[in-house]
C-alpha cells in the first residue's frame, strides 16, 4: 500500500470520530424540546423527503461503470453528518434569535433539504474528492448555505420557505466553483462512462427523484400544499414529456440519450420550486417545466461543447444543467409572476422585484465565492488530492471482490 | 443510419412536441381550481398509486435482457403523456356534464390509475412497438377507456369507483387485441429472454406492485377502505403462498419458475380489485386469491402450449393470465358475492347481476373492439412497424455503451 | 434429476396447500371484524412497516453470488405464510384471552412486525436451508415468538410494545440456534461471496431498511411517537457515521468493507429500539447509536476470528452482529435509564429492573431452547438437508436461464 492510503488511514477515521463527538457535545447542549405546538409537519412528508436524499441521489448517482458503492455509500455518509450539522446550525440560530422552537421531526426534514445542497454539489465533483475532501465540503458548504439563507432572510425579507427553494441553485453553483479547482479526467478514459446496468440503476434514482419531487417542493409550504403538488406534477410531467422529444433531436442518430432523461425529466421540478404554490393555473407550471427541459438539454449541449472546455471545468454529473440552469429559470419565473401578478401596484412590484432578484444573486454570489474558496482549501496538500488516474475507482477506497 | 432512423428522428418529436402543445392549450381551458370541499383524497395515497405505476410497473416490465432502458424509459413517457391527456378527458366531462370538480390531487391520482389500462397494454406488445406507435396507442387507448367508462356509469349505472376497476380488464384485452397485429418473434431468438440480473430487477418491480396493490384498491374507494386494504393484503397472500406452490408442480424438474412467481403473485390483488371493499370476511379473499393464482398459472400454460399458437398470438410480458383472467374471475366473485347477499331479494337480485355482467361484457367488447381497431391502424405503413429482427433491442432507439 | 429433486417437489408443495388450507379454515373461525374504535394505525405506518419486511429484508439478503432469487423470493414466501400464522395467533389470544379485537390493519402491521423475527432467523441460515425447511421453521418460530412474548407479558408484566421490541432479540438467537446445526460450507467455495452488483443491490435493501427503521421503532409506540421517531433518527445517523469510521480502522488496507457498512449503519436503531420513545435527549440515542455501532464491528471481527469458528458456527449474514448484539446492548441501556431515572425511588426501582432485566433472559432463553429444538428437528433426514456442495446456489430451487 502507497503512503496515500496510510494517511488516508490515519486521518479519516479520527476527522469522523472527531465531528460526531462535537455533534454529539453540542446536541447536549443545543437540542432542546420545547416546541411550539403548531410547527409540525406530517411523519409521512417527512418520510418522502428522506427517501428522496438517502435512495434518490443515493441511486442517481451510480451512473458511473465503478463508482457504485462509493456514489450510494458516500452519499449516506455525507447526509448523516450533513443532517446532523445542519440540526445544529438550526438551533444555534434559534437559540441566538430567540426563535420558536420547531418540533423535532421538522427539523430534521428541513435538515434534509438543506442537504440536497450539498448532494448536488457533490455531484459536481464525483469520482474526483477522496471522503476527507467530502467530508470537510459538507460541513464546510451546509454551513455558508445557512449563512447565505440568513443574509436573505435578515437583509432581504426572504420568507423561511422561499429561502429554503435556493437550496438547489446554491449547490449547484457551490459545486461548479469547487470543480474548477479539480483537474480534468483524462477523455478518452473508460472509466468515465457509463455501463447500461449502470445506467439503469441511476434510472431508478432517477425515478426515485422524480416521484418524491412533489413532496420536496411542498413539504415546507406554509399554504396552497395542495397546488404546490400538483403545479409540481404537471412541471414534471411536461419536462419529462420534453426530454425525449429533444433527446432525439440533439443525438447524432436520433436516438433517446440517457443522460438527457436523466438530467432533464427532473428540470420542471427544480424551475417550478420556487412558485409553486403560488402558480395558479397548472398550464403554467406546464409551460415553466417545457422551458426548464428545453434548457438542461441545450445547456448540456453547449457545456459539453463549449462551456466546459473554455473554462477547463469538468462537472461529472452536469449539475450545472441539472439544477443550476433551472433553477436560474425557475427565479426568473417567479419575478415575471410577480409582475404580471401586481402590475397596478408598482411602487410594491419595484420592491418585490428587486428583493427577488437580490435573493438570487447573494445566493449565487455566495456560493461561488464559497465555493472557491472551499475549492481552493480542498485542494491544499494537507488533503491528499487523489491523481488523475484514480478518478472514478471504487477499488481506491473500497474492499472490492470480483 | 438507415431510412427508417431518419424517419423516426423526423416524426416522433414533433408529434410529442405537438401532443403536449396541445395539452398545454387544452389545459388552459378546462382545468379548474373550483373544487368541492368533500372531493378529496390525502397526498400519501396519492404517491402510493403514483409509485406503483412509476417503478413498479417500470421495473416490473424490466426482465428482457436487453430491454430494460425501453422498459423503464417508454414507461415514463406514456404515463406522463397518458396522466395529462386522462385529467383533461375528466375535466372535459366534468365541464359537459356539469358534474362538480375535483381536487388537482386526487385527479392525478384518478388518471393514475387509469393509465394502468395503458400500461398493462403495453406490455402484451413490450419490445414489439416503437415510440410512435406506443404513444398514439396511450391517447387512444386512454379516450376509448374512458369512452367504456361513461357506457358503464350512464346507461348500466355502475358506481365510480367500480367502473374505475374495469381498468385491468380493459387493458389486458385491449393490449392482447392489439398485440395480434404484430408478429411473432422468432422463437429461437435470444434476445425474447431474461438473465439472472433482468429477472432480479423485475422482482424489485412486482414487490413494489404487490406491497401498493392494497393502496390501489382502496385509493378510490368511498367507504370501507380499511376492509378493502386488509382485504387485498390477504387475497394478495394467498395468491403469493398458491403461487410458489404452482410453480413446483407444473414445472418439469420441480423447481420454482420466476415467470410464474411475477404474475401469479398479483394475481390476488386484481382479482379482489371489485369486491375489496363489499367482502365481509377475509377467508373469501383469501380463497379468491387461491383462486386466482391457480387460473393465472394454468393460464399462463394453456397460453404458452395452445391458445397463442392457436391464434398465433404473442403475448410478451404475459398480460391475458397475469391480469386478464384474474379480473374476469373477480367479476364473476363479485356477481356470486352480490346473489349471496341479496338470495331474498329477488327481483333487485336479477337487475343487480344483470347490470354487473353487462358492464363486464360492455368493457370486455370495448376493448376487444378499439384494440382491434387500434392495432390495425398501428400496422399502417405510415407508423413503420419496426421489423422482427429487431424486437426487444434497446440500440434500435437508444444510444447503448458497453 | 436426482431422488432429492423428486422428493422435493412431492413434498413442498402439498406441505404449502395443507397450510394455505388450514389458514383459511382458522380465518374463517377466528377473525372477527368488531373493532374497538380506538385500535387503529394509520395505513402509511403500516405500509411502512410492511415495505421493510418485503423490500428491505429482501434485498437486504441478496448479496450472495448466486443466491437472489432466492433471497427475494423465499423472503416472500415465508412473510406471506407467516403473516397469516401470526394474524391468526394473535386472533386466537384476542380469543381466549377476551382481549378487545384490533383493527385488521393493525393487526396485519403487527404481524408483519412480528416477522422481523422470521426474516433475521432466516438470515442466520441463508442459503443453507431448503425451502421445507424455512416454512417449516417460519411457522414454529412465529408460534414461539408468541409464546416467548405471552410469558413476557403476563409473568413479567412487560407491556405489549416493549414486548414487541423483543423480536430483534429473539430472531437472532433463535437463528442463531438453528444455524448451529447446519454444517459449515467449504471457506474456498467461491459462491459464498458477493459480487459488485449483488453487494449494490444489498446496499439498496440496506437504505430501505435505513429509512424506514424510525417507522419500526414508532409504529406501535403509544405515546411519544415524535419523539421515537428523531431518537432513531439520530441514532441510525450517530451509528451510521461509526460504521465508516470503524470499517477504515478495522480493515487490513484501511478501506471501507461493504459488509461492515451494511451491518453498523442499522446498529444504532436496533439498540435504540426499546428505549426509543422514552429517551429524553437525542444526544442519549446518538452516543447509544455510537456504541451499537462498535459492537456490531468489533462483534464481526470477533465472529469471524473467534467465537464461530471455536462454536463450528455459520453465520450467513452476520445476525449475531447485526441484529443480537446491538439489541443486548439497547436492552442494557433502557436498564440503566430507568436506573437513572427512578434513582430516588429505590424499592420501585428494583422491581423495574429485575423485572427488565428477567424479560431479556426470559426472551434470548425461549430463543435458545426453541432455536435448538427446531434446529434438531429441521434436520431430521425427513427434511432433506441439502448437501453443504449445493448451498449457496439458486440453480438447485429456481430455474435460471443464463
Amino acid at each position: 500500500m502507497s503512503y496515500n492510503y496510510r494517511n488516508f488511514r490515519n486521518n479519516v477515521p479520527w476527522l469522523i470520530l472527531f465531528l460526531e463527538a462535537v455533534f454529539i457535545v453540542l446536541f447536549y447542549f443545543l437540542f432542546s424540546e420545547d416546541v411550539a405546538p403548531r410547527s409540525r409537519i406530517s411523519y409521512p412528508a417527512f418520510q418522502d423527503v428522506n427517501h428522496m436524499v438517502i435512495f434518490g441521489f443515493g441511486f442517481f448517482l451510480t451512473f458511473l461503470r465503478r463508482y457504485g458503492f462509493s456514489s450510494t455509500g458516500f452519499n449516506l455518509l455525507i447526509i448523516v453528518l450533513g443532517v446532523q450539522c445542519s440540526v445544529l446550525i438550526e438551533d444555534l440560530l434559534v437559540f441566538l434569535l430567540q426563535k420558536p422552537n420547531e418540533d423535532g421531526v421538522k427539523r430534521i426534514a428541513k435538515a434534509a433539504v438543506s442537504m440536497t445542497a450539498v448532494v448536488i454539489s457533490t455531484g459536481a465533483v464525483l469520482g474526483k474528492t477522496n471522503p476527507l475532501q467530502l467530508i470537510l465540503m459538507t460541513v464546510v458548504e451546509i454551513i455558508f448555505f445557512h449563512l447565505s439563507r440568513w443574509i436573505n432572510n435578515t437583509f432581504l425579507e426572504v420568507p423561511e420557505d422561499t429561502g429554503m427553494m435556493h437550496v438547489l441553485l446554491f449547490g449547484a453553483y457551490f459545486g461548479l466553483a469547487v470543480s474548477s479547482y479539480f483537474s480534468e479526467p483524462s477523455p478518452r478514459s473508460e472509466k468515465n462512462a457509463s455501463t447500461p446496468k449502470s445506467d439503469l440503476l441511476s434510472m431508478l434514482g432517477t425515478l426515485f427523484l422524480w416521484a418524491f419531487w412533489p413532496s420536496f417542493n411542498s413539504v415546507l409550504a406554509v399554504n396552497y400544499k395542495r397546488r404546490a403538488i400538483y403545479n409540481t406534477y404537471f412541471a414534471l410531467a411536461a419536462s419529462a414529456v420534453t426530454a425525449f422529444l429533444l433527446s432525439v433531436l440533439t443525438t447524432k442518430d436520433g436516438k433517446f440519450r440517457m443522460t438527457h432523461i436523466h438530467s432533464a425529466v427532473l428540470a420542471g421540478g427544480v424551475a417550478v420550486g420556487y412558485a409553486a404554490h403560488s402558480i395558479e393555473y397548472p398550464w403554467i407550471a406546464m409551460i415553466l417545466g417545457l422551458l426548464a427541459s428545453v434548457i438542461t438539454v441545450l445547456g448540456s449541449y453547449c457545456s459539453e461543447r463549449c462551456f466546459n472546455p473554455a473554462m477547463k471545468m469538468h462537472d461529472s454529473s452536469g449539475v450545472h444543467f441539472t439544477f443550476g440552469l433551472p433553477a436560474v429559470l425557475g427565479a426568473l419565473a417567479q419575478v415575471i409572476l410577480l409582475v404580471i401578478k401586481n402590475w397596478n401596484n408598482l411602487p410594491r412590484l419595484d420592491f418585490l422585484v428587486l428583493f427577488h432578484i437580490g435573493a438570487v444573486c447573494v445566493t449565487i454570489s455566495v456560493a461561488l465565492v464559497t465555493g472557491f474558496f472551499t475549492g481552493f482549501i480542498l485542494n491544499l496538500k494537507l488533503f491528499k488530492t487523489i491523481p488523475v488516474s484514480k478518478y472514478f475507482e471504487d477499488q481506491f477506497y473500497w474492499e472490492v471482490s470480483f
